[in-house]
């Protein structure tokens, strides 16, 4: 259930993880499917605190696809590797017939290096770790969501599709002792504690007003009916921290242009074991599900 | 041009290389898509002298497709990763709406440990190098087109795709200085002499009479207008070695399960560089040129 494999090799430590991208539209204001691609496998491995090293990427591309979106694509991940600090090494490219596919589909697949003995994972939750998350929630979800069905606001709401290895990096080198990190990508924030709850066998407790999302993201959920906790982020990352450390890590983050909003919003407890429950604003309690289907398909 | 890229970590050699499957139909004659994609990248890395270690695999699924469908692949490519000798590491899965992607799609992704200092690829090869094929030609092609067709031959024409690591492993083992190995896949054997003539800007001469192919496979193209040359092949590898040591390899190949039919095919030469010339039944020589376009789309 983590996102990346851990393998071993003449007693260096990597790190491997696969993903496809079918993202509708495959422009979207604050990227586009090839930014998306690289971000979201740099992502993966950074969650398993992996630097990322290499990727490999493969298209298949429908028949008629303008050679103008191809090459834009391409630059874009282009210069989205060299901002991760990635080598692109090997690709593939497949052309399916016209309705065979629907424009272009990109896999990335990255290989990283792991630091000796250190590993991650939704299992090592302790009781008492504090929750932060790197920043506001929702974003990407309503990014695409507005681009596919053309909707406008007042503020243009853009994804936060980045890649987050610095970030996690300058959180790793505080020195804290953290050993879950994810990324709440598809299903969003619910999903994502959902799984590391099951995972470690203990609950999670969420504060419904703690949790940081832009205005127009929250006026777009209203309006079409979505729930800000599934939503899907593609530039934000969970850290999971002891609460002696807590203060030290949310200062690195704060520091770091990629972690500017983050904030504490929640904590791992004994009680309510795999659930997750928020406490909401009016102090109220609520049992958050795990999503069940897709809210929102070809997000990512 | 070679099918994999070569990194290095701590000083341990690895090769990368990705490939997306898209074939249609997804079940044919001695195989399926799932089968393919392990043999594919398997075969890739082979090619790179590396030996496979880890596979992660991703699945684009069409909305529909019969979840005994998938079923049967996934096992599928569970069975021949365990006959390859390489572990599935990692996965992942996206679903679009019905009508747009065509049942489904495979990416499968490869990583595999090169032994210090071997390097292979086109650009090495040597003027009297021998050219050894590991057997038929053209059957991978005939099984795919005669599925999606609806053909009946006589006796069935099977797809030839299979792991090729072990015969890899065991021509390697000879000793031999071999640098040039590769899988006569998309475009068959005609394209790959051509990439290996322009990497190595020599010359390369086949001998007609000695291309190996099944009766089946030569009327199939006979009467569907394919040329043989440009068929591919999913289970065969070229090896270039030098005339000191083609007995050996020769041998050593037909000793093997996987290269009971090799034999040689021709040589390079320091004529015509950069060009394939075929020396013809009847005495005459033929230019044979690379593949423009695609004689048969989605083989692999």
């Amino acid at each position: 259930m983590n996102d990346s494999a851990n393998v071993e090799i003449d007693n260096t430590g990597l790190a491997i993880t696969t993903d496809s991208f079918v993202v509708d539209p495959i422009f979207f204001p604050g990227g586009d499917i090839g930014h998306l691609a690289v971000c979201g496998t740099v992502n993966d491995l950074s969650m398993a605190g992996a630097r990322p090293l290499w990727l490999t990427t493969a298209f298949i591309l429908e028949e008629g696809l303008p050679m103008e979106d191809l090459h834009r694509i391409v630059d874009s991940m282009g210069k989205t590797a060299r901002k991760a600090g990635v080598d692109l090494v090997a690709g593939d490219t497949k052309v399916v017939p016209k309705g065979k596919a629907d424009k272009l589909f990109i896999n990335t697949t990255g290989v990283g290096v792991v630091k000796k003995g250190r590993t991650f994972g939704g299992q090592f939750a302790r009781p008492g770790d504090q929750i932060l998350i790197s920043g506001t929630l929702g974003d990407h979800g309503v990014a695409i969501l507005s681009a596919r069905e053309g909707l406008a606001f007042e503020t243009p709401v853009l994804s936060d599709s980045t890649p987050l290895w610095d970030l996690t990096r300058t959180i790793l080198d505080t020195g804290a002792d953290i050993q879950v990190m994810r990324d709440p990508t598809r299903g969003g924030l619910a999903t994502t504690l959902n799984e590391i709850a099951l995972q470690s066998e203990l609950g999670i407790e969420i504060l419904e007003g703690d949790l940081p999302f832009r205005e127009a993201v929250s006026s777009a959920c209203e309006i079409l009916g979505l729930d800000l906790l599934f939503l899907a982020n593609e530039g934000k990352m969970l850290v999971f921290v002891s609460k002696d450390e807590v203060n030290m890590v949310l200062a690195a983050m704060k520091d770091h242009p990629d972690g500017k909003e983050a904030r504490r919003i929640g904590e791992v407890v004994s009680d309510h074991r795999g659930r997750v429950v928020m406490r909401t604003r009016i102090g109220g309690r609520r049992i958050v599900d795990m999503l069940t289907g897709e809210q929102l398909p070809r997000i990512c």
